[in-house]
């Protein structure tokens, strides 16, 4: 059965959610997006992204149509209509369509804002139990990577060089250092029980799971320091771990082809996993 | 009257003229375009276009979904049933429409091709006399910008800040260099009658105006260097000036708000514009 999405006020049969091509998202890029897991037919953490939402849209100075209210009512209804148990609502907003293919702003052009739904079983990803790969290879973004905007190209070619690879992740180095993954955040545990991440700062992405696995680990009393590590660091560590939206906690058991520790999701990923886990149930909207 | 549009092999109403949200221009930017221009209702350059549409689509591994010969064909075609005699024809190629929405390159999945044509009198533009402001930022783009990628945010932002400003392109800096403005190429001419004009690499599109320019000035003795420039040194220069397919060679006048020489487009600009007009009518197909 086709699923429904969310195209500018209707729900439509996703084989017909169409944007016009004089849309500012497929000519520009000009577009911000979020995407929430489901678990149990609930949202989680979603007010996270939706502050996120709020701030991207307003660091490109570009106007929601529609409320931040009435959007969450969007994704919930849209849950709705596709019975969706467990996957995401993936949202994103444009600056519209506009026949001048201006570079800049259109004058008078409401934004579009569209939705779809996917299945995925996040808690019970295979990957959660293995483990994943990630490679290396330089950050090629542009400066402001604070932004969730769908300029994603260069992403793109760096998850298509994982996958070539046989990993399901690239880690993005700049100036010697980590930044973060192609569509998630990066961690390791040093060998003095550290949990290290990159500090938010336009290098990144302000990763909403990253964001709420760091406040659960410091009220669980773990140490967590915020700060760049190197590739050497990662691999001499006990742990390394990936943070997002649909995957939400997930080793990493190897990069560019050497094994961490014991090659094996360790006990420190695998606890802040059933803690993130417990906390999304406890909190879905 | 509608203007009609080609969409996956069909020729269609511009605001019938529609693509999946799924689309993965309209999801990641993973996308190339090329704009040629129309005079008398022929196409401007053409093959500097398609050739470079074949470059950048190899660089990020995207197969073409029709040879070039027919990719001709189908603008020609929208030409004539436009009935355009001065504009341009947009295309955009994307790798299609994938309903995983993974970062990887889907599988199996056909790419999406479309073109739309927009009316504009560029040989007769006002500012062609007039001349342009330009503002300068800092360039803020990926490290690939020899990709022409639909990733085009920061060339957005550049040249709405721009237009904030009043002016009509912004120069993008780099290490204290021009690198180019945000939809052209960025040319000065020395006190001592050099055209100068960044050499290309990742750093730039290689622009196919630029290129025919640099060819015709050669051909005309005059003397060309490819070399990055600094804003001092274009603040000293006789003249400068901007090239693109849809402006063709442009006088830049001042430079955030200060005057190049007179303030008035110079002999040379003057020149190299009806140099390449010439060239632009006779090798028009």
């Amino acid at each position: 059965m086709d699923q429904i999405a969310y195209v500018n006020g209707s729900f439509v049969p996703l084989s017909e959610a169409k944007v016009s091509v004089l849309d500012r998202g497929f000519l520009f890029a000009d577009g911000i997006y979020e995407v929430a897991a489901v678990l149990d037919g609930k949202l989680i953490d979603n007010a996270s992204h939706l502050a996120r939402l709020e701030r991207s849209v307003g660091e490109i100075a570009l106007a929601l149509p529609e409320t931040i209210a009435r959007i969450e009512e969007i994704q919930k209804e849209l849950v709705k209509r596709n019975a969706l148990i467990n996957g995401m609502v993936y949202l994103e907003v444009t600056r519209g369509a506009d026949k001048s293919r201006d570079f800049a702003f259109p004058k008078g052009v409401k934004p579009t804002l569209i939705m779809f739904t996917s299945v995925k079983n996040i808690v019970d990803a295979p990957s959660a139990k293995t483990g994943i790969d990630v490679i290396t290879l330089p950050d090629i973004r542009w400066v402001r990577r604070d932004i969730k905007s769908v300029a994603l190209l260069a992403q793109v070619l760096a998850k298509q060089a994982a996958a070539e690879a046989g990993a399901a992740e690239a880690w993005m180095i700049e100036d010697g250092k980590v930044t973060e993954g192609g569509s998630s955040s990066a961690f390791i545990l040093t060998r003095d029980d550290v949990i290290v991440t990159r500090q938010n700062g336009s290098e990144i992405l302000p990763g909403c799971t990253r964001k709420a696995v760091v406040k659960l680990a410091e009220e669980h009393q773990l140490r967590v320091e915020e700060r760049a590590f190197s590739i050497d660091e990662a691999l001499a560590a006990k742990e390394a771990f990936i943070t997002s939206a649909t995957v939400f906690v997930q080793a990493v058991v190897r990069i560019d082809g050497k094994k961490i520790a014991d090659g094996k999701p360790g006990p420190m990923t695998n606890r802040l996993r059933q803690i993130y886990v417990d906390f999304a149930k406890a909190t879905a909207t």
